[in-house]
């Protein structure tokens, strides 16, 4: 039996493994509003079953948000390292949900200019990615009886909610989550087709604020004029974090902790087959209009952000409501990198807002949302080398190291907590419109996904 | 059988006319929103019932929105005007519902610090106020008999949501809508006690803009950065409507066809009794925030505005979401004085707006809102010194002609298709909370108001 078998399992199984992925995207586990908590947690049954399926231990962990999945195969062996193999089964919420071509929950496969998709939220971030490890495992086990070394599996339900249950489950659980490597498969190749282990991720920090204007809804006739309207107070805070000449966020203190790229990093990044035209284009932009002085792949990987995800108040029904609002709200995240420190960063910005209120304005922050730092994987250990090398295989193209725009809050926490060094391999494509309407995920990502696991395993286990 | 008699009726029957009210603001009447649209309907029919049931001679009219409620009752008589009575039964939407101390279509009287009041929607706007002339007439019909001049009812169901069938209607029925004067029942009081008579009135320009950026949602890891935030871009565009040294519209042209107040005329606002410090601190404000230069009364009632009334983009749920939105959405109203044209102010915002759209933003309007200017009421007219007389008799303190911050465009349209002058007196205090939650019509301002009308019909009347 070889690694040759094990693909060709792969490849005969796939129509039973999108049958199953199907399944478990039909599963509304949208972790951030409480109206799905009983789908989230349908959602970690689905996995622990499919788990057992495999004759991996498998169980759900009751956690005071939702639950984790945890299961065991195999046992130590000192010659080849013991990975935990993380994913998240939750998913973003669906709004704005008119925008969808199809039902979010109702997934299918769709035939496009780039091959065929599976349509569906989660297809991409995460179910379907996850499922490309899990599917790996089932083939190996299928064609060799067992797995080529000790897996612990580590899926979480609260990843696209600020995952406030994890720290304090990986620190009750650091015994039994201790392995040599952490694999985790929730990033995107920096091309089409372009194999890709994520060297380095943006922090992030989240904040919400609320401006106070009026006691009450004010009627514009009577109080326009004299009247302060806490929409206009919000644009003109929203408007002074940035200085349009250069693209900065001009917070005072805003890139403390911020470095330069290194210029062979740079130039490593030039050639790793990024397609900017593409990147920017597919999405509608003619150009990067990020800080100036600063190419593409650094705006996206390399430097930080403020970003405004929500924003609203007053009347947003049909027609007209001649209304001065008593409130409007924000909520803002940004990336962090470097070194720059999260808790630092959200005293500067609420300082920034508290500065520039206006007589008569108030503001009120949540302070339930959380932050994290950038993170810097160690890819001059050698597991990074073979798996470099097994993608390269794959893939028919030279896997490249990449940097990352997005933030995976685990990877800082699995090193600070666990001792756990991660490695980063995903297949997601910019346009899977993750977090959007018509989320996808290419069948050749899920296909080819799960050839590259069970090459990784195969290169990180050989002897 | 005289006055005395009339108004002593409308002590007696206040309990039963409270009653009608409260039965009347059952009736969830929201015209902006088309799930209402058999409430409003139901609305006519209740007034249809109700002028009926007074003897006068009420039908619904069909419009190809809601319907118009035309009632007519007596006789010309070349010594007595010809009244024409407008009010309005549409009502504004609740939202935000969850501000509400009680459900806003279960009407209530509850006491305050100021004696008891009426508290639901559309108890001061326009139920309420509507229903003072209504009970008058009632209080007059059964103590004489019959009414004192000819009267011709005018009730409109699209106030609220920028009467679309308005114009249409009056030039339909141009010959029997005609009229000596029309009273219109309104506007409020400059200040607790103090009878006001409307004679000027700002106009009303509406628009909605959707700034447009990337083609979806994206998500803000992947795209923060390189990427343009339609919601970034909406705040810097509403942040430039304004001028923060002066407090001035900072869009070009915005103040052509503004007129300085007279020095008279501004001598005798000033005196007119407007309680500054209550007008601003029973909202929460410690000062006013309009144009500087300008009194707090001539930013109400003389100076133009620019109002965001509504504001939204991205994610508004509970927890987070880490999205760069494809949409940002502005709903904006201009209070208009003097002579602005109101289709050429449209164009100097738009154009304003488009002037600032960054590259990769684009910016789709709303066709559908409309626009009318500001009116000035011909005072000089001996009906406005008759109603004067009568209103002092009632509140026992001489009564005043004010400016008004509030648009009422059917003023403008009774003058420029039916030729017809309006006298507006209404008996709303500034702290009604109109299109605000907990919306609330004094006690006092329905029973006064009741008699004022009755000593108004009687001055205006008399032989």
């Amino acid at each position: 039996m070889s690694l040759d078998d094990v693909l060709a399992r792969v490849d005969t199984e796939l129509p039973a493994a999108m049958d199953r992925l199907m399944e478990f995207l039909r599963i509304q586990s949208i972790s951030t509003d409480p109206a799905f908590k009983a789908d989230v947690d349908k959602a970690a049954d689905w996995l622990v079953e499919d788990l057992n399926s495999i004759g991996i231990a498998a169980e759900k962990r009751v956690t005071p948000g939702h639950p984790m999945v945890v299961g065991h195969v195999g046992d130590d062996d000192g010659d080849v390292p013991h990975v935990l193999f993380y994913g998240h089964y939750d998913v973003q919420p669906v709004d704005p949900l008119e925008l969808w071509n199809t039902p979010p929950f109702e997934p299918r496969i769709e035939d496009t200019e780039n091959g065929p998709v599976i349509r569906g939220r989660g297809s991409s971030d995460d179910k379907g990615q996850l499922m490309t490890f899990v599917e790996a495992c089932r083939a190996w086990k299928e064609v060799h009886g067992s797995l080529p070394c000790r897996i612990t599996f580590f899926f979480e339900g609260e990843e696209e909610s600020g995952s406030p249950s994890l720290v304090p489950f990986l620190e009750q659980h650091k015994d039994e989550l201790k392995a040599d490597l952490a694999l985790v498969c929730d990033t995107s190749m920096v091309s089409r087709g372009v194999p890709s282990i994520a060297s380095q991720l943006r922090g992030m920090l989240k904040d919400e604020f609320t401006i106070i204007g009026p006691r009450i809804d004010l009627h514009s006739g009577h109080y326009g004029g004299p009247g302060l309207n806490p929409l206009r107070e919000l644009s003109k805070i929203v408007d002074s974090f940035y200085d349009d000449e250069t693209g900065k966020v001009a917070v005072e203190g805003f890139y403390e902790g911020v470095h330069e790229v290194p210029a062979d990093q740079l130039r490593q990044w030039q050639g790793c087959g990024f397609d900017e035209a593409d990147y920017l284009n597919s999405v509608g932009y003619t150009q990067a209009h990020g800080e100036k002085g600063y190419s593409t792949l650094e705006q996206q990987w390399a430097r930080p952000t403020l970003e405004v995800n929500g924003l609203w108040g007053g009347y947003n029904g049909a027609g007209s409501k001649t209304v001065i609002p008593s409130e409007a709200h924000c909520k803002i995240t940004c990336r962090l990198v470097g070194d720059m420190d999260p808790d630092k960063l959200r005293m500067k910005i609420r300082k920034h807002v508290e500065d520039r209120l206006s007589v008569d304005a108030k503001v009120v922050w949540d302070n339930d949302m959380e932050g994290s730092g950038a993170s810097v994987m160690n890819i001059t250990r050698p597991e990074f080398e073979a798996a470099r090398g097994a993608l390269s295989d794959e893939w028919n193209r030279e896997a490249v190291f990449t940097g990352m725009g997005g933030s995976i809050p685990v990877v800082g926490f699995f090193k600070s907590i666990l001792e756990l060094d991660s490695m980063l391999i995903g297949f997601a494509n910019d346009d899977d419109a993750i977090h959007s309407p018509n989320e996808k995920y290419d069948v050749e990502s899920f296909h080819k996904g799960i050839r590259s696991w069970a090459r990784v395993l195969d290169a990180l286990t050989k002897r």
